[in-house]
Parts: structure tokens; C-alpha cells; sequence
């Protein structure tokens, strides 16, 4: 099964408590690969980078079997730099710069090879853009879209317009206040799902994830890490653990939606151990597993 | 097997986004016993009321056969009366008013009859006193200890002195922060631990809580609950789930540990529900099995 992959490709500049990192990888959708790369071979991604996109940057994503025909390289042009620092809780951070350089003018194209995609899953862009890549594929199986706190509040009516269109919509707790207005994430569930989103999922960091699926509701624990490095991209490779284990089973039952949220929390998991792309570096699937059996022995109790 | 609880007996004015509540039933005391009394007939109470304590609440403690004979009635002294009010999102509240009245100089007296008692719930009374009742009990089987902010923040040092005497300590994330000052919950864990606190849970409010448990985590996930009526005492009923689940079963295993975490869980979803101790009229054993179960149901996945 093929997986089309959609969203930034990014340098970041990354100020946390422990340290500073300068010109590392980021971007959603170089997160999102490269954790979906451990599920399945045949990731493909859609992006754009300016001609000074480091090389080494290219030879990685090519060793992890990444189909970069998707990936636009504008020559002349600078790829997106986002330079954030993160506050001593690591749950709030400060953009401290954004130069978008030739993402400001991204405008998705599907080459023809990946138009029979059966997964998608969409990165935090602008919604019109995300709806845009819907509208060049062929009736893929799921389509999972992720969001951030930017686009519900400078584009909310065309976020919610997307709904519809999404087997599965993540946001984490504090957008899904944002864009409801209720303190009460149970009630603010049901205001995003009375907007359209069938199946969602909303991300509360350290205190886990809920699935609300049909008329059922699943809460997945959080790996219990007492050193987190650097969050950048955890809701990114949440979404990839996710999708990716969709895709590696061909199973969309709900029993297998619960599993693909413990995939995303354990790849988030491992994506916030260290900086960058770090965390997704060497992995092997075997440990994948182990951590999705040290999320079952977290949650498990019998009666 | 039989549970003795010390804490506060209370009036209680309460004020919530939904309404005002005028002298209702209150204290930490009241909130355990009629709790555990689902669980066991030989709950016993320790606590100080003044003579303008309702003929009523004592009926009704009674008719939850709670034993009342640790029950001190002062004459011609008033009962302690708390005023509260919770901010919309129900997370935080102001204490508008609180008159200590006779639990001011509350010197628990725990009853010849209860002094072999094997199970003790110490409520979030001054630590001073919590150590006072256990010099006066006959080694007790398990004596589980909850707290709250205000002994963190005026007797620190009281307060860890009687954590080796705990079998499990109880407290909320945002006091074990406080404790700590460790904004990453699986450190502050850590810390309090060696603090002497040998099992440790942390109540995370709407997400769930985690049990600390020799090298062992275990996280419950928390009741999806659309309507939180009132929180007041969650945190008292949650400790007498978890205790009087441990009195039912006298089984100190760490399978039985995480079932009592379920059960303090189930309880506080319960308290929750309506105002002072209303959620916890007209329960059945049969009522709390069954959210049991719903909890098993929100948290289980099969590999």
C-alpha cells in the first residue's frame, strides 16, 4: 500500500532548555515520512525546498526509500526556516522567526505516478492547499489531515470546509478549544465532529490521546518519558505512527484505529527523545513494537 | 475488613458556572466514608462538627451505616463552614470564605473500637494530625494519605515526614509540581518517591491519573465526561475508591493496586456528576461495577 505524504519541508533553528540546535531538519512533512518510512517502502512526498536544501538532507530521505518525485526544488529560491525557542515546560514555545522563502508560494502538484495513492495524509498547511491535493488524487482509501493553532484561527471557515473530506481530522487539546470555544474536550469532540470530522483524534501531550470514532470513544495513554528533548514534530509523527500503521494493515476497523493511536503515540514518542529528526533516525521496527507492548503494559488491567 | 477515616466534616456554600449550592454536605471525611460505604459496611469516621451539624446529615451518614462513634460533637461551637467558587472551566476555584470554626483545634481521638482498624484513609488534614492518628492505631494493614496545596505550601517538612508512614500517597498533578517543582510529572514522581513515598498516585483530573508503584507505571484514563456539575471532593472520593476497593478485596497486589486506581476513578466520575455528595445518594455496587467496565472498555486495545 502507498502513502502520499503532503506538507512543509522545513530548516529549523531549535532553542529548548538544554541546548540550541541551528539548521537541523523540520517541516511536517519530512516528519511525517520519515516516521511513516519504519511502516511501509512506498512513502511518497510532496513538498517544495529552495536550492539550498542541503544535499545530506536529499541522501537521507533517499535512504529511507522516501519518493521524492513530489519534492519541488526551486533553484533560485530559499527553503522555509523557522527558528522557535521552547519554554521551560516544553509545552509552550515562541516562534522567534518565520521566513517561509519559497513554501510562501507552494502550491501542491501531484505528479502522476503518486495520483493512485491509497493513504494520504495531509501536514499542518493551509486547508485550501490540503483540499487541493484532494482534488488531483484518485478516491484514495483514508485521508488523514493534521492542522495547527495558525490555520484555525487565520482560516477557520476553509479548515472547516476540509472536514468533510477526511477520514480522520488530529488536532491536539488546545486547538480544539481554540476552534470550538469549550473548555470541556469532550463537548469540544462533538462540536468538531458536528462540523464534519467523522473520525477524530484530538493529541493532549503528556497526558495522551483520545480517538472518537462512531459512537465510541478510546483514551491512549502517554509514555511515561521523564526527558523530553525537544517536541518539534511529535504531532507530526503522531499523525505519520498513525497512518502509517493504517496503511501497513490495510485495516480500517476501529480495533485497528485504537492500534494505529498507540503507533502514534509511540513514534511521537521517540521523535521527542531528541532533536530534529533525530528521534527517527535509527529506529527499527522491532522497536517500534516493543514500545507499542510498553504502551499495552502501561494501560493494561483486568477485572 | 473494616476502614477507618480522619479528615474534615464540612458545610459547604459552593458556587459553580451552573449555580449556587447553600449549605451543603462537605469535608474530605464525608466524601470518603459515604464512598467506601458502597464498598464496605464497617466504615468508621473520625472528625469534629459543631452543634449546628444538620440532624439530617447525621441521618444520612448513618443510614450509609458509617460508624459514627469518632464523630465529635461540639455543643456550643460551629461546624467548619467552606465558601468556594469555580472558574468557568471548573480547573481552578477561589476560596471565597472559610471559617475553621471547631476543626480549628481538631485533636482526633480515634475511638478504642477503631484502634485495630486495618485500613486507614487520612484525608487531606494537617499532616501533624495524620501522624497523630497513626501513633495511635494498632498497625493498620494499608493507610493510604492524601493532601492538598495548602499543607505543600505552610508544612512542606510536616508533610514528608509522614510520606514513609503511607502505604500510598495520593495528591493531584498541579500539588506534585508544587512539591517538586518539576514540571515533568514522571520527575516530580521520581522525587517524591525518594522522598519516601513508597506507591505514589498522581490525579490528573480530566486526564485520568498514573499509579507509581515499586518499578512500575500504570496510567488510567479518566471518565469522557461532557457535564462536570461540581468537583468539589473528587479527589476525596477518589481515595476512598482506590482504599475501600483494597478493604473489599484485602489484596495488595500490584494487579489489585491498578484496579483500585480504576475504581478511585470511578468514583470521583461519580462525585462529579451533581453537586456536594449528591453523585454519591443513590449509587449501587452494581452502578460502579459497571463504569468499571466502561473504563476497561475506553482504555483496552488488543495487539
Amino acid at each position: 500500500m502507498s502513502l502520499l505524504v503532503v506538507g512543509s519541508v522545513a530548516i529549523d533553528d531549535i532553542e529548548t532548555p538544554f541546548g540550541k540546535a541551528v539548521n537541523v531538519l523540520g517541516g511536517s512533512a519530512v516528519y511525517i515520512a520519515v516516521a511513516a518510512s519504519y511502516f511501509t517502502p512506498n512513502v511518497r512526498l510532496v513538498g517544495i525546498v529552495g536550492g539550498d536544501y542541503p544535499q545530506e538532507a536529499i541522501n537521507f530521505l533517499k535512504e529511507r526509500h522516501i519518493d521524492l518525485e513530489g519534492l519541488e526544488i526551486v533553484k533560485d529560491g530559499k527553503t522555509f526556516h523557522w527558528t522557535g525557542r521552547y519554554h521551560h515546560d516544553l509545552n509552550n514555545r515562541d516562534t522567534l522567526a518565520l521566513n517561509l522563502n519559497v513554501f510562501e508560494k507552494f502550491n501542491p502538484k501531484i505528479p502522476e505516478s503518486y495520483k493512485k495513492s491509497k493513504y494520504i495524509c495531509l501536514g499542518n498547511i493551509d486547508p485550501v492547499l490540503q483540499r487541493r491535493v484532494l482534488e488531483q488524487v484518485e478516491k484514495p482509501k483514508l485521508v488523514v489531515g493534521d492542522t495547527m493553532n495558525f490555520w484555525i484561527d487565520t482560516k477557520r471557515d476553509e479548515l472547516i470546509k476540509t472536514f468533510p473530506m477526511f477520514d480522520a481530522f488530529i488536532l491536539n487539546d488546545s486547538e480544539a478549544r481554540l476552534l470550538t470555544n469549550e473548555p470541556n474536550l469532550l463537548r469540544a469532540a462533538r462540536k468538531i465532529r458536528a462540523m464534519g470530522a467523522k473520525t477524530l483524534i484530538i493529541k493532549k501531550g503528556e497526558h495522551g490521546a483520545l480517538l472518537f470514532h462512531e459512537d465510541q470513544v478510546f483514551s491512549a495513554p502517554a509514555y511515561p518519558l521523564e526527558d523530553i528533548f525537544d517536541p518539534t514534530g511529535a504531532g507530526d509523527t503522531f499523525a505519520a505512527g498513525f497512518t502509517a500503521w493504517l496503511v501497513k494493515t490495510d485495516d480500517l476497523s476501529y480495533e485497528n484505529f485504537k492500534r494505529a493511536v498507540i503507533y502514534g503515540s509511540a513514534m511521537a514518542s521517540f521523535c521527542v527523545e531528541k532533536v530534529s529528526v533525530d528521534g527517527l533516525r535509527d529506529l527499527t521496527y522491532l522497536k517500534i513494537q516493543d514500545r507499542f507492548r510498553a504502551f499495552k503494559e502501561l494501560s493494561r488491567f483486568e477485572e
